[in-house]
């Protein structure tokens, strides 16, 4: 049994991997470490764990793991692992986006981007892994096989709207129920701080693309899943493209290619992502889906270790949807 | 035109009250408190307010009005009348609870509890009105005809539903989006504060009625209203009842009864409240719909200020239901 | 008294008008058609109206009136009119899709399009009105402000959302609850039925517009309102952009431009428009939102009656914000 | 591997359970019955499957199973197994109500009522097994320890709310988006069908129970789950009540009890129950959370399907809540 352990374990992220882990067959965690609820039940927290699991949090930190997951704010995964240096024996997988941007720190030049669809040889041996964001991963898995294939020509016009999850746990004006139920509004315009590591992977698989990426987030009123729409210029058909995209998803045991029209529910509550492309004119459009705690953030760190550990990548991760 | 005052303009019903009162056609807003705002737009606070109206919040108090609207917190009501006295000739009401049970405070001795439906005449020579609770007047609008006619002879069984609005517009964690979305949960069950005032009422009516409201609130995954069911013992054919709700509502103009069955957003953004009974067995059921931010509170105030004021009861309060 | 008949009375377009005109200070609602309510009360379809109007349907049509709204289905105006012809003396508001289009059916020679911030001195002359589509209307206000100074030199990037009561009254797949709640999903992407009226528009302004409308709208999972982002390239500064959409709209009274973000909420069950315009990079980002049902229908076709009728532009349309 | 069909797999209950099964780790489904969609891959009509599974719906009813699941409206799983008479190696499980009230047909005497926290023992030794309903499952969970304990000394008055789920696939009046979101109504008052499988219950675990049970059902606005509160008088103390609870679901797997209140998105998406219980003055409160699709339908139908064939009780249902 693989020992995991959980550093944040109170947060959104935190909770959801519990949820994954308490049900791995090759997991057991060893800790959930949260220091301002040390010493309570895990399911006073997440309360829907009640009956599934008597763990408590603790402020301790063992390194008589196999794993830690780091589940804590950006900018806190460095601060942790300065002041609590792993041994090389326990793998590290930051959900945070400390490590995502190569070369923009000594520390995290061991890191590998945890995106399985671009990287899995890299995942498979890496002892390090910077988790993607979750609108990272819904816009990279819509895009990416198009610069695998030097086919991004053009700009990106996106538009992607995200649950209310993502912006976490604290209780704050744009998360209040009354506000934020029956209403859609955009934030951070063309400004979205997962544009790095899009960019990132993009250039990685298309070093010439030069483009920019036009991306208008919006906060959704609904509390999982992240649904966005791609437009770029596209001179192949829509068979070509569909074609592409099933050829590069092909073996991917979470990510698929529709050929119907999808909508956000078809993912919520499990690991996959579905994508779906259209040819209009001279654009192709692609809709890609994810649930952003899981795919977005949790279920993919899991993805992530289960690559690193030489098990099967979906173990644990054969999730009931929520479909409705 | 009657002036009017704003105490506490910056919360949900000071909100509502601006919204009503911006187009009532008696009425001009003198100006709207709200120390913590003072010199702001209203519409920064109230943006769908933006392109309405161009009052700043201020932070002074004058006299020099014909009413003051207290929309301020429970126990706030009373601090704010010791420090700023009101002459003789401003009339006063006050959305907080601080008034609303008689001979607990020499303070209060003057406030007329303004429940349209049973002290209309009251009211309308009042100076100063204790404006009841959301739930209150919800369960009270259920109740109120029996007691008038010595029917509650047996204890009340109730459970009612309200919006996430009536808790406020502080963020907590009840309030958050992602918990409160597709959620329900009961709280303060058999020890909701309104019972006070309800029990008030209905011993007002029916002086001998000592038996018990047994009353479960629920916090509803919804912004706006209350939904509540009353089942008591009732000797009476259900055309009875009926006929006894319909003869105690006569006249009314915001309170009718339904005799086919009611959902919660036939009344959203009205001051109406419906009810509707059916007999099963030897129980009587009762139905009683509102707007907890309107016929629940500020749309009640502006009601009770109308016949205090004896224009038209209904004036600036022909709102357009949100129906959907 | 304008007296008012409504042809297609128990749908959504419909309903909102009866809330509309029942509380209009000029307005008397001679009848309501609907052949399949004839003889029922209003209140028994449109069940928040249950208490404001003692109404019934009928299946008659009578001339006598100043004014007729056609909230018919596509294609039903045309086939209604030519079964029953009107004389001069009504004025005619078509809220179906008709007769937006010019110079496609002589029968639609004298109508108007019916947008107030491009028409309003053809429609104070008019006699017939066609009325704009609902996302035809949040789209054209976003954009005409660019199209009027010739300032749409490129492609139109697009993404908005509606709401479910956009989608009518019958149940459907795609209406059902279960499905819907928590959902989204793209449909008719480049292809929506109200691009042409919008491109009919922005030839008008600028007729030598050449470039593609790129749209995809979703199904939101709200029941009522719209909102888009529109992108596009803009040589200007974000300041200019602001002062050209004020200039616009100077004098508009419902729609405003706001210099904050905005959200959806803001306008449901009002008739107004909000625009905010952002500078990036070389875009120009244009958010534009309203209420489906009033701005984009029945709110708009009342704006344009007081219009033809020389009354207030805004009389019977002060309407309280629903805000939660 | 247990072979398992299904009949009436185009449905909710249908769906959930083939949603269950292709990752039960002893079941193997040996095909999916639905005529009207014979042919057509599973996903078709339960896209979030897409990626999971290649089934195909089939007309055929094949008896080379170990069990076959009824997914059928009520009163067509009578017919079916008429037209279908099942060899006795087939075990039954039948979701509909036709065989719930026992005495009622010769053809319903060889079914258990598949309640495991009252039936286990016959359950396991069962071969046909008729699946509680969901408000049932739901209200049944909340009385059953008082009854056991002969405590039920008095009326029951209970309160619930259901998902949109629970009325099924087929779009209504009452499951439209448009009318359902952010609403509330009451249904089948004191009427509720499953009050004679809930008298039934109680009667067998205590005989002399002759009480009214004064249940009413609401349609919540939220797709997953039921919620009740129930209180019927308790001469005991809450601690008194607690234990004799926990007693009663000691070592039952799914159904918990929490001292701490509870909230209905606890149990979403999970095979859970779990009841709380408080004292209010001469009152026990009782509340109870079920997801109406697992717990309520699906999920017992499994835990029944595991029970009968001796193999772990949590087989294939240690899901991931949803939470949010």
């Amino acid at each position: 049994m693989i020992k995991a352990g959980i550093i944040g374990g109170a947060g959104y992220t935190g909770g959801e991997l519990i949820r994954l882990l308490i049900n791995h067959p090759d997991v057991e965690i060893a800790y959930v470490n949260s220091s301002s609820n040390a010493g309570n039940y895990v399911y006073e927290v997440h309360t829907d764990l009640f009956g599934d699991t008597d763990l408590r949090f603790t402020s301790e930190v063992s390194t008589d793991i196999d794993v830690i997951f780091l589940c804590v704010a950006h900018g806190d995964a460095k601060k942790f692992l300065a002041a609590n240096p792993m041994p090389s024996s326990v793998k590290i997988v930051d959900l945070s986006q400390d490590f995502r941007i190569k070369g923009t720190s000594p520390e995290g030049t061991g890191f590998v981007y945890g995106l399985p669809e671009i990287n899995k040889q890299a995942i498979q041996t890496a002892t390090q892994i910077a988790n993607p964001g979750c609108f990272a991963t819904c816009l990279q898995l819509g895009l990416l096989p198009l610069a695998a294939n030097g086919l991004l020509t053009d700009e990106l016009h996106i538009t992607g709207v995200t649950g209310s999850t993502g912006a976490g746990q604290k209780p704050t004006t744009s998360t209040h129920f009354s506000w934020r139920s029956n209403n859609l509004s955009v934030y951070k315009a063309f400004e979205h701080q997962h544009l790095k590591e899009i960019t990132q992977s993009v250039v990685q698989l298309q070093p010439d693309y030069k483009h920019s990426i036009n991306f208008i987030p919006y906060r959704g009123d609904f509390a999982r899943g992240i649904i966005a729409n791609i437009h770029t210029k596209f001179s192949g058909t829509e068979e070509e493209a569909v074609e592409l995209y099933q050829k590069f998803y092909a073996g991917q045991p979470f990510t698929h290619v529709s050929t119907q029209n999808i909508d956000l529910k078809q993912v919520v509550n499990t690991n996959k992502c579905l994508v779906h492309v259209e040819k209009h004119g001279e654009y192709l459009l692609v809709m890609s889906i994810i649930d952003n705690l899981l795919k977005g953030a949790s279920g993919q760190a899991v993805q992530n270790m289960n690559l690193m550990f030489g098990i099967p990548e979906t173990a644990g991760l054969k999730l009931k949807p929520v479909a409705f």
